[in-house]
């Protein structure tokens, strides 16, 4: 093991600067940190709840080791003794049903026989899809991702599409963003370059999201938007606990559960086969979360 | 394929009669009823929405049948070409966070080898456990076991202890009731008997709920009650999505995804960490959502 406590050092740095960042652009919110230490690890949660913009979210960081298990192996398809990983994981659900939840994740995983590698993403859950925003948003990817590799983009973008996708309901999770895993050092990036755009994506995020506070968060909304805002966020509640392997990983691997899961909006509905009616704002949202829209170009 | 047929009748009829019987016991109920057909097979999905005591529920049966996957090969450990399986599975979450969440399944499964079974259980999930209630439906379903075989109840009881459990929480999703699987005719008990145990359950269902309809709907409660009440869903959901195996399977075989997560309540919620204040009723039930609970005895 010899760079996870490096890169858990700068990421628990980031993790502080980023709710900093998200305090100051939610207006006089304040979050909780809570510590936690397990045989398996240790973090800090911080947790915002019942703010004036940010009704619930939160910003995990943790820093866990132990003994790589056979389960591990036949998902990694690796030999190896030990692993290391650590990373920060956010998500948001805004109060306002204008507003889109977002979530970004960065991560870095070493095993003792010298492999290691980074993952992560960012994407955009918008209850009321704005092809503005949503292009704004890409943009900003975009550009992050040239900076590091030409190809990183579209690959990325691409991966975001099929992993933030719900089968069962064959539509998409939101807007999609970009998503990469066992992203390793080579020929064309090296390991400072990949640790960089890690921290670049971290950095970037609270700045994404403050300007959709900014653009977003005073936009008047009625009883009806909100009800279907909690219809979508059922289907949230169904992607990350059917799907998301992020909390598979971490309930499977007795990792903290109120860390895990403080991804949970506060509240969430279901409606038996709830249909918006056509050409309403619900149902045009509705109809745009499929794969492979170029949003930059929509 | 020799008997399915003849139990999809007797189960499609018998799903009518406990649609019709919680009906009458929620006063002013109707239900809506839809047919659905795809590649998989056929069903009826009959939802109770917005009733005076019944928030949320259905009662589903469907009828499937189709080529044995390699899938279902791993799973079930059998050899064999095709598979027919028929049931019903019910759920109903009542307004009032004094009633207990209900649920039951019965359902038959076929294997053109000669193998089949029956599966099913009827369990209950208070929002605030009532001894004498618990004692009450333990007994209930006790009497039912006790018709068919000494043993039924004592190991149907433990099979729903060790079943309706959420690992990630360290509780049980209720106070149980019996669960049972792959459970074959044998020297003990015909095939004959078996049928009519899961007929008995069926029956039985409406009538317990009826019960607790009668003793509870009319109990005023409080805004806190409710939010406890919303939280326990929350957990309900967690343990459909992450554990039920009828969703998983459901979900996994491309059945009609809106029958299968009719189980979902109405509207739920989370907080973070959430710690019900001591000796609170919602302490008291929290620290009996444990395993080995003689709720008979208690």
């Amino acid at each position: 093991m010899y760079k996870a406590e490096k890169i858990a050092k700068l990421y628990s740095g980031l993790q502080l600067r980023i709710c900093d960042h998200l305090a100051k652009a939610d207006v006089d919110h304040t979050f909780i940190s809570d510590k936690w230490e397990k045989e398996i690890g240790s973090g800090l949660t911080c947790v915002f709840q019942n703010g004036n913009v940010i009704e619930k979210g939160a910003v995990n960081f943790s820093f866990v080791r132990g003994i790589y298990s056979p389960a591990m192996e036949s998902l990694l398809n690796e030999k190896a003794e030990e692993y290391a990983a650590t990373g920060i994981s956010s998500i948001l659900h805004p109060r306002n049903p204008h507003m889109p939840i977002i979530h970004m994740n960065i991560r870095y995983f070493e095993l003792d026989n010298g492999t290691h590698w980074f993952g992560g993403g960012i994407d955009l859950t918008p209850h009321y899809i704005d092809t503005s925003e949503a292009k704004f948003f890409h943009q900003t990817l975009e550009k992050i991702c040239n900076t590091y590799h030409p190809d990183f983009y579209s690959d990325f973008k691409k991966l975001a599409d099929d992993y933030f996708f719900l089968p069962h309901r064959n539509e998409t999770r939101g807007i999609g963003g970009i998503f990469f895993d066992r992203l390793k050092p080579g020929l064309e990036i090296n390991f400072e370059q990949l640790l960089d755009f890690t921290l670049s994506l971290g950095k970037a995020y609270p700045e994404i999201y403050g300007q959709i506070i900014r653009n977003k968060a005073n936009i008047p909304y009625s009883e009806k938007e909100k009800q279907w805002q909690e219809l979508r966020r059922g289907r949230y509640v169904e992607f990350n606990l059917i799907y998301d392997r992020g909390t598979k990983f971490g309930l499977e691997s007795k990792g903290n559960t109120e860390s895990i899961l403080v991804s949970m909006p506060a509240t969430a509905s279901w409606e038996y086969n709830y249909q918006p009616p056509d050409d309403s704002p619900e149902k045009i949202t509705h109809d745009l979360l499929r794969k492979g829209i170029d949003w930059i170009n929509f």
